[in-house]
């Protein structure tokens, strides 16, 4: 996992921010699945992920309808429903306008 | 870490993602000791942070106004030179307003 390229502001971000359940059968490979599949979609600009106690997933968008389009994509959505009613015990999903960004 | 109790947005996300460099001395003291100072500072939210191959920090703030005295502040300052010059290879801030949020 490296840091995003993402382009010149003002563009969307994502943060998904979870607690695992103590049952993740099949959640690294739905995990792996999900960003081959994000990274084909319109708008997609990247992702960030980390996880030890926390699990933080950030991916960036050009805009809010990229974002719409991926959170209705079929196979997302089998994914979201096995991370609400198996994997997850708790998470929170903010929407996010990026308007600056630096870097070194 | 847990997830962080933010209010209804509007609000803004600081996205810090970062890459530690081979010297990470002194790191986790620091990290302790700028986690409680943001906390007692005006504005301050709340905060998020996971480390595995990448650290992805996100804290919270109620206005820009926030943020920029949380990035002035003199302990935070000789804090962000230590990072740049020592425990970071690479990072990048993104400043970010949340215009929504959904939970479980």
């Amino acid at each position: 996992m490296s840091i995003a390229k993402t382009p010149k502001p003002p563009y969307y971000a994502v943060i998904f921010t979870n607690l695992q359940s103590d049952d993740i059968t099949g959640y690294s490979e739905m995990a792996k699945r999900m960003a081959e599949l994000a990274q084909q979609q319109p708008g997609y600009l990247g992702v960030e992920s980390a996880r030890d106690s926390l699990g933080i997933t950030v991916s960036y968008w050009r805009d809010l309808e990229s974002i719409r389009q991926w959170k209705n994509h079929a196979e997302h959505l089998q994914a979201q429903a096995l991370g609400k009613t198996r994997w997850y015990s708790n998470y929170t999903t903010r929407i996010a306008l990026v308007e600056k960004e630096y870097s070194r």
